[in-house]
C-alpha cells in the first residue's frame, strides 16, 4: 500500500524542485511516497504506477517534469486520481516549455497545474492537502492555521519596512 | 447552501467557454451553482462569494477569466477549498496572458490550473469530478466509464480512416 | 492619515525593486507610505487599503508585485485614485508573467503599467510626481530641473566618449 | 488653448481603437481634442504639440500606436503632462510589439501603459479620468456612479445564467 | 504485419493535417499504414502500438499530435525505431505547445521533430522516406527526381513574374 | 571517402555543444567525421560538403548551429540524405532563434530538429544510429541494451530518494 | 545585366507581400530586376545569382522569405553587396519565425532586416533606394519629396478626425 | 562636418555593446563620430543631429538602443540617410523588446535592423561598409579581403577538431 499523496518526478534533478513539495507535506504530517519515474526511460513502470496509484490507497499525485515534460499527463490518462503537474523550470527555455507541455492537455485528461519551479512544487502540496482536507476537518484546521502563519509572516516582514 | 461544485467567471462573455465545463456536469448529473462574478467590477461579491463557499457547502470551485485574470487566484485567496483556474482564450495575446496570470501564483494560494479555452473548461469540469471521486465510488464508476466511451469513441473514429 | 503617495508590494522581497520608486520620492521630498500587502495572503488588508486609501488622503497608489500579480488590478478594483502598476521581475519568466498580469486589465479598471523592474519602478514615481504636479506648480519646476539634470548627465556621458 | 485632455495617435487607422477612449470622455462630459500625429512622419508636428501640450492648458495626454509605437514615449520625453501609451493590436504579432515598445522605457520618462486594443482604450479615458478626479470632487462622484453601474452591468449579465 | 512506414495521430482532427504525409508517401508508392492512437485516450493501444513497431514489420513511425502533445516523445519511448514528430498547429497557441512538446524531448529519447503544420507533415513523410532511401537505390533515384521536379516548379513559377 | 555519419557545425564554439553527440557515438563505436562548415563564412565548403556527402559515403547528416541556424537547413537543400539538426543554446533568446530558424523548414526539404542545447546533441546522435540500426542488427542490440542502461540509471537513483 | 536593384523571394507566394516593394520603385521610377530563387529548392541558381550579383551591375538585393527564411542570410554571404531581408507573415507563428531567421545572423555577414509583411518589404524598396540616394542627389530630392507627400498625407488623414 | 559613419547611442551603458561596430570600423580605416544622444533624455540633440546629419556629411547612421529603443526610428523619421539600429540586450526581456522596437517600423521610415547585441552591432558597422563601398573600389577589395580572412579563420578553427 502507498500513502495517499504520491510525489513522483521525471528525473531525479526534479528532486531538486519537488523536495519543496515534500517539505510542505512534512509540514502538515501528511504521508507520502516519492518515486523517481521517467516517463520515457521508465515507461513500464509510469503505466504500472499510474494505474495500480487508486487501488494502492493513492488519493493524489503530485507529477513533476521538465521540458517535454509528459509525466503529469501520461500519468493522469491512467489513473481518475487527481493529477497535479508541476513544471519544472528547464535550461534553454526557462519553463516555458514544461509548463504548456503540462498545461495545455486535450479536453478528456485533466492535469491540475501549478506555477513553474519551486513556487509550483509547494503548491501543488499545498492543493493536494486542500483536497484531501475536502473531507478532513484537521486538515482544514490545519490549513486555516496555515494560512494565517503565512498572513502573519507577510505582516510581519512589512513591519521591518518603516 | 451551494452545490457542491461553483463555476464562477469573470463575465458573462466567460460563458461561451464556461459553458463547456456545465455541460460536462450536466453528464455526470453532478450538481453545480454558476456565478458571473468580476473581480474587477464585483470585488465586495467575490469576497463575500470566496470567504463563504466552503460554509455554503461548496467543496471545489471552478473559476474561468480572460485577460489580466485574477479571479481564480483571488477566490484561492480567500478559501481553502481547492479552486480550478480555466483561462478563457483572450483576444489579442490568444490567452498567454491568461494562462500565465492564472498558473504563475505564489506560493501559498494554489490554483489548480487548466488549458486555454474550451479543452480547460472541460477538465476544469472532470477535474473538479475527479476530486469528488475520491470519497464517492459510483463517481469512480462513473469516471471510467466516462474514460471508457471517450476511448472508444477514438477508437471507432480512428476505424473509419482506413 | 496616510501620505499623498502610497507605495504598495506584495511581498517584502519586491522591496530590492521598489525601493527606487521610494528614492525618487525622497529626492522629490514628496512624502509617501509604503506597504507590503500581500494580494494572496493578506486580502482583507488589500481590501481595505484599496477602499480605504482615498479617505485617508492617499492620491496616487503605487503597487508592485511578480508572477501573477494581481495587487495592483486588485487595488484598482477597490479605489478610484489612480493606480500605478509595477511588474517585478519574476525567476523563471523574467517579469513578462508579471508585466501581462497587470497591464491586460479589462475595460472598467485601468492600470497605469510601467516597465519590468526597477527601471518601471523609478517610472512608476516619477508618474505620480507627474500626476500630482498637475495641480503644483512647485513640482512642475521641480520635475523640469530633474529633466534638465537628467538630459545634461546624458550628455556628459556622453562627453566621455571621445 | 487646448482641452485638458488630448487623444492623439499615429495613424488615422488607430482610431477604429481610439474612439473607444473619446466615448468614454463624451460619456463623463470631459473635453478632449483629438488629433493624428505621426512620430514618424509627422516628427516636427509631434515635438510642437508635446512640447506646447502644458502650455496650451492640457492636464493629460492619451497617446495610441501600433507596431514599433514610438508616439507615447517620444510625447512623454517632450512634456511633464501624464502620459497615457494605448498598445494599437497590430497585425502580424498582435501588439505585443506595441506593447512592449510602449510599457518598457527607461527610468526617467514614464509612460503609464494600458491593456493592448479596445479595452486599453477604454482605460486610458478612465485613467486620465481618475487622474483629474483627484482634484475634482464632481467626477469623483461620477466615476463612482460608473463604477456602481458597470458592476451591476456584471450583476444583472449574471442573474442571466440561472 | 504492418507498412514500412507508420502513420499515427493523436485525434482524427489531426488527420487534415497527417493526410498531407500520406499524399506524399502515395506519390512515392510507399506503403503505410495510419492510425488514430490517442496517448491520453487510448494509452494501452500507443504501448502496444509503440512496443511491437519493429517486430511488426515498421521501420519509421510518423506521429502527428496537438496542444499538449505527448504522442511522438511516449512511442519514441517505447521502440527503437526512428519517430518522427509533427506539431499540429492548436488553436489557441498555433502550435508553439505543440511544436515545444515535441521537440524539447530530453537526453536518451530522440524525436525528429518537424515543422508546424501541414508543411511538418509532409516533411515528416518526406524524411521518413529519405530515410529508407539510405538502403534503397529506387528511392534515391525517386527522391532525386522529386527533388528535381519540385525544383523546376519553383523555377517556372518565377518566370510568370516577368 | 567519409565515415556513415558525419557531424557539421557553424562554428567551433558550437563544439561544446556537438561533441555530446560525438560522445554518445564513441559509446556506440560508430564512426564519425566532424567539420566546422560555417554556412556563411564557408558557403562553398558547404554546398560542396552536401553535395558530395552522399556519394562519399555519408548516411546520415548531424548539424548543429545557433542563433539565424541556416546550416542544417541549407545542407538539406543540397543532399536527400537525413539531416538532423541541433538548435545550439544563442546569447540573447536562448535557442529560441535557433530552433525555430532550423524546424521551420518549408515543405519539401525536411530537418530532423531535436531539443535546444546539449540534449539535443545527445538525441542527434541516438536518432542518427536508430536509423543506422534499421538495418543493423548489431545497432538495435546495442540501442536495446543502451536503453536499459538508461533506464536502469534512472530507476537507481530513485531508489537514493527513500 | 541587370537592374540596380534586385528582389529575390524564396516563393511565388511571397509575391503578394513583395510586390508592395516592386510598388515603392515603380513609383520613384527606379529599375528593378524580380526573381524567385527558393534557398531550398534552387540552391545552385542562389549560389550563381548572389555570386554574380554585383558583377551583374546589382547595387543593392531585397530578399524576402517566410518560415525558417534562409534566402536573405545565404545570399548576403555571397555577396559583399547589401543585403536588406524582409521577413514574410508565416501562417503558424504569424513571422515571428520568419524574423528571428532573418534578423539574428552571426557577427560577420549582415543582413538589413525590416519588419514583417506588408510594411517590411515597403520599406525595403524605401531603404535600397534611399542607400542608393547616397550618391543620387535626384534620388535625394524624390525621397524628400516622397517623405513630404506621406507627411501631407497624414496630416491630412488627421483632419477628417474633427 | 561629421565623419561619413556616424554611431550613435541611446545610453552610455550601450557603448559596451556598440564599441564593436567601432572596432570594425577601426579595422575598415573608416572613420566615424560616435555620441551619446538618448532620444527620451536628449530629444532636441536628436532631432538637431537627425536633421543635420546629412548635411553634415553623415552618409550611414548607427544607432543602438535598448528596451523601448525609439532612437534608430526617431532619427529615421527626420533624415533620408539610411538608418542601421542595433537591438541592445535589455535586461528583462533580453532584448527582444529593443528588437521589436526598432524592427517593426511602419511603411514609410525604414530602419536597416541587425541581431540583438554585440552581433548586432559588428554587422552593423560591416553593413554601413558595404553600402559605402557600393561606390568606393577600395572598400569592395577590403570586404572581400575581410570576407577571405573570416572564412580562413573558421577553416583553421575546424582543423583543430581533429
Amino acid at each position: 500500500m502507498s500513502s495517499e499523496i504520491n510525489i513522483v518526478m521525471g528525473s531525479i534533478s526534479d528532486w531538486e524542485t519537488m523536495k519543496e513539495a515534500a517539505l510542505i507535506l512534512d509540514k502538515f504530517q501528511v504521508n507520502y511516497d516519492k518515486h523517481v519515474i521517467s516517463a520515457h526511460r521508465m515507461p513500464n513502470e509510469m503505466f504500472a504506477f499510474s494505474k495500480e496509484a487508486a487501488s494502492n490507497g493513492a488519493k493524489v499525485v503530485i507529477a513533476g517534469a521538465g521540458g517535454a515534460a509528459h509525466l503529469p499527463g501520461m500519468i493522469a490518462a491512467n489513473t481518475i486520481l487527481p493529477v497535479i503537474g508541476v513544471p519544472v523550470q528547464s535550461h534553454a527555455l526557462n519553463g516555458l516549455d514544461s509548463l504548456l507541455s503540462i498545461v495545455q492537455m486535450p479536453a478528456g485528461i485533466p492535469v491540475a497545474t501549478t506555477a513553474i519551479g519551486v513556487s509550483g512544487a509547494k503548491n501543488a502540496a499545498l492543493l493536494a492537502i486542500q483536497i484531501l482536507a475536502i473531507n478532513d476537518k484537521n486538515l482544514q484546521t490545519e490549513l486555516s492555521a496555515f494560512r494565517k502563519k503565512q498572513h502573519d509572516k507577510s505582516v510581519e516582514s512589512g513591519e521591518k519596512l518603516v
